[in-house]
């Protein structure tokens, strides 16, 4: 049997390729997927071989997660539960599409991930791994082999696997679009994240005494371009994390309810995912009408159900990317922003066809509506309330 | 004939009783609630006298206000577009609900109101008069009369009517929930809100340098005390008011929809309101499950909608809030909110009832499910994900 | 271990008692729910007791039924999509807590379910055992046991249990607001269901060769009269099935999709269900104006997803009923149905206090707006499409 | 000043004409589509130059309706309210296309149309001439003139226009996906409607005394054959209103909210808009699962909301469409329509590529799960709501 392997370099998946080879005969190939996680890739390389991975492959999918993924997040809004940015649920669909392309070439006969039988993330990859190659078996060692934490380490230590003792208390997932931190005293709601916690926000206390203004432009819905230099998405989002980060803005710190039923204390780090879907947010409200704006709201609630839930392959989500994408041509325009001191503001926005303008205002009042078609409008939207209240009485 | 007319005492309201006079040989009764605009009552009194009021009544409605309309926003989360805490549109409500009081004590044929045909207002006055006193005639002058601002001005000479030269080049509504400023520099929605444009929110520049703390609790999904010092919704309110704006933070600035169908750049201050409604979306997520608060957050924008748009009275909203006042029992506990330099953000939660429990958690872990239990609901949770996909091939 | 087992005498149920005493070592309590299926509960009770119950109760629920659980359904149109009016699900919730009532009473440790892993069943039981009753643990031996259908009845035989050879070729589930017909040729859902598959509806061509009318008078929402004459929801719906039957009317044949995310192809015949919800919504729309209508059409849609996904003791349900409850506040007054050969249609409907009226409409063209109200609404309506498509040029 | 006018025929529009010379001394181009009503031509060019006009259009819209306008109402299942198939709604949009496609060709200055202040039509002409041609002026006679009917007749017979005394009671509007009944004794409610209000659907007593069984073809969502026979959708349409109405099918009676807020009872029948909207909705469930049908459904609600209410030129509309038409592909199959004294079923549904087959089933039951995958997702399905009993505690 030939397994091809999601590998973080972490505990889990190390033990997972000696356990793989152990319970299954397995030959282990092993994918690690450069998402923008701070870590040293040949010492992961290293690890795979030192744990007995047949193969390595290190694949390089920043760009591919910026514009296939990310920029779907953009214009849908997607903050699940008006607080998450999926940053972790769209990187483990990227992720599931690489090991699925190694395991094609490599001629597998199985994918595996390293994800509980807990958490979201083995939704993610089960749904991606079962829909893009039905025809793979799809292992998930850690669901399987039923050990906690103490007893992988001993396995680890007895099989001789190159893991360390952590060096963080935290529990951490990382890339381009969002840091996440669990565990240790988070697991407390009502103990405030400490400083260590962060990596990419920089302390208040550091935070630069004056604010930073920025512009940030954006093309038919996606942005392309800061303070008038066009960037592609990936650098834009990298740059917004360094500037967002040093004036101490882009904490996440909510209850979460996980899809299994449990809420789970969730903090992440995101500036640059919070400033673009912030500013996408109000660019958008330059074109969008009332009604528009009302349903489009309701359908990026579901469309983040949908992404945290483990469900992008579902044709779902395709229609409603159809939606999306209709509904952003044309949206054009820029927005400033104000960071300070852990706030992030918006504090203009423009743009040339703009449902408004003080032109188009001025041409209402006088030549589309009076005063007299107000009176009229007003009677007859509230005809109906006011007919229920005399029929009560 | 008798009129009771919602008076402010700004330059429409005070036209408007002369012009009631001679358009409609109207007896006028003026009406001013308080509902913690920044005014003086008696100058205003004086005002309506020398215009020709036959009888004046000030009314101070601000716990009422309080306890009958925004207690119901905040159980809500009540925020128009995500943004709007509805300040000007529930205090319409209530003075509409006063004026119609005044109205029947007074024998009056007719109730006034001093709003436009281009704005929200109308909607809101022209609705809950006719659902309160259908057998009231609405007048609305300054929609019936026709002129432009100048020529009101004109008018107040020539009647030597007590009206200034506008002190503030921004157009103000005020009260206790929050304050909207209007025109000026702010009809061009890239221009940066001024400092001056605020009087509740101070400058970031006099933000005190540390950070300030706050516990807010809840009792059944109301705020009830502060810092562990139960006090009224309508003391609290104020405080937060105060602290907020010390420290630089409730400025909303966003682009909005008018139920008429055009947008505005809408700018407001509302230090306590922001801070009240974060807090109550916090602290509801330990208690509500991930249905329940999907549910309620569509059923909250409706809310949202109907308020916005004047249609307080309509039995919706009533059927709406026996769903939100059934959500919101045994929603207890406490939150902590940090202010800084512009900024909130909520550092930590605690109730004792809560879905969130590391007990729980732990509980479940060992006695809800195991691992196994994990591996099935994934397999069946995107079952028709899969079979999609498969059937497409 | 003393267990309480819902028990229907058919083959799962009347092998799980023996298997209970066997692999639980347990003492098995039989609770048989009478909700209106057309059984020998004599038959029943003999059968439990000869295959080893200790103790066997017969519960009479048919009036606790329609008042607790149709009356809910009837309020919410409930039609689980737009179909099925959730017959089954209803009743598992009632047989769930009568079997828990009993399961104290006797001081059992366990309650059990017939219901394998494949449907829906499990979910409603499942979630109303743990609900009502978290201390008592949950046993679903069909689950557990892992026989198919021959391997039980070997099982039956060889321990001498009374199973009959199936009598149907079909797999039927029935009380007094459904009975759902499954397997057989019915699983080809191209095959049109033949009339033996139905008890309750006649076939067309038995049908009466002139319509019959019917007046139900409805009371704050619920059904009290069957032309002219009060009386109980239980007695009306007895008389509907009747009645509807007799003229060929009540069969539902369409795609379903379990919450497992499997299709199949389900055939009730629901008289009485179908007509007391088209009648209630017919009625419902002389009251709740267009915005009532149309968010409480959605609501519907969600309560009915709760009830059919075994989520009745979800609080979710219980504040949307809180939110049903208001709505039907005076919603009083009759609707006319015909019945013919197959179809059964609302020929009239009529309410003292309704918000249609002909005075109304006439009182409304004349005071409450005139032809230029229409104009002004007409404008300002589309205010924001006709900007829009402006914008585009 | 030149105006194309939407001419019917009718009295309103025929004394349009004549208005529109005297008020405005416009030349009036007249433009009869025909959408299908059964009409004599002739007669109305001959009524329309009798009455002054200067050049006359008709247009056979008929191919273009079913293509562009029904073809759309079928994917989306359009029933407003449930209840009403959008017929009139649809092809005003189209009578608004082609009227202003001659009013450019003729180089008119405005376009009128013959609608009331009270309706929803005119809501429809207003935003579909003005989205397509804002350089238009609009001018909408009958709501400007504010005649009633007795003084239009006087006025007609003043000017020596051809308009007949009445020849229905009722108020008709017809075309290929419906006509519609209004006025007489329609006006109550509580009336059946009586057999001679209709033309397409014959008398029940005159129906077949056998059913008639239809096959229907779907091919991406779109009917596309009848009894294996393909056929245009126009040809299909036509002949699905001859055979539904022999059989007594295709009336509905419902009490309808217009836009303007007030209740209308309303009679249609509609034949073929009927069974191609319910073998659609049939079909549909053959491939869409549990989540997307949900969802669906809610977006044909706003769907319908927006054709019905005169907003098919918004932008949201074409972004709903691009949802939808995303949602049709591969919806490829046939549905098995029984008609038979009044009633329609659908007795069976086939497709090659369904969600639903009994090999999938099968194969899902051994291969995708198992007995204890029901397990597992039963607990973790409803987890949230035991804990929340739990906490209640």
């Amino acid at each position: 049997m030939r397994v091809a392997l999601a590998y973080s370099g972490g505990l889990d998946t190390t033990v997972a390729i000696k356990w793989l080879q152990e319970k299954y005969r397995a030959e282990v190939i092993t994918v690690t997927v450069d998402v923008g996680q701070e870590e040293d890739f040949r010492e992961i390389e290293a690890k795979a071989y030192v744990s007995g991975a047949a193969k390595h492959y290190l694949i390089d999918a920043k760009k591919k997660f910026a514009d296939d993924y990310i920029s779907r997040a953009i214009k849908a809004n997607g903050l699940y539960e008006g607080e998450y940015p999926l940053s972790t649920a769209l990187a483990r669909y990227l992720i599931a599409e690489e090991v699925v392309n190694i395991a094609r070439r490599e001629g597998c006969d199985a994918v595996a991930h390293g994800s509980t039988g807990k958490g979201n993330d083995q939704l993610r990859f089960d749904a991606a791994f079962a829909a893009l190659a039905p025809e793979l078996r799809i292992i998930a060692p850690v669901r399987e082999w039923n050990m906690n934490r103490d007893e992988e380490i001993e396995y680890a230590l007895k099989n001789r696997l190159p893991v360390n003792p952590k060096k963080s208390r935290f529990s951490i997932d990382e890339n381009i679009w969002g840091r996440s931190i669990e565990a240790g005293e988070l697991e407390d709601p009502w103990v405030e994240p400490p400083e260590d916690a962060f990596t990419i926000v920089r302390p208040l206390r550091q935070a630069p005494d004056v604010p930073e203004y920025l512009e940030i432009g954006f093309r038919d819905g996606l942005p392309v371009s800061l303070n008038g230099e066009e960037m592609s998405l990936l650098e834009l989002i990298s740059r917004l994390n360094t500037i967002g980060g040093k004036h101490g803005y882009g904490i996440i710190d909510h209850i979460e309810d996980r899809v299994i039923g449990l809420k789970s204390r969730e903090v992440y780090e995101a500036p640059a995912a919070l400033i673009l879907i912030k500013s996408h947010l109000d660019i958008e409200k330059l074109f969008l009408g009332r009604r528009f704006l009302a349903f489009k709201r309701e359908v990026e609630r579901v469309w983040a159900e949908l992404v945290y839930g483990g469900l992008w392959e579902d044709p779902l989500r395709g229609a409603i990317d159809a939606f999306i994408d209709e509904s952003q041509r044309g949206i054009t325009g820029e927005v400033r922003v104000r960071l300070f001191k852990g706030s992030m503001s918006i504090v203009g926005r423009r743009a040339e066809k703009s449902l408004y303008s003080r032109e188009f205002i001025t041409y209402s009042r006088e030549g589309l509506f009076d005063q007299r078609a107000g009176e009229g409008f007003s009677k007859i939207w509230s005809l109906e309330t006011r007919l229920s209240r005399l029929r009560e009485r």
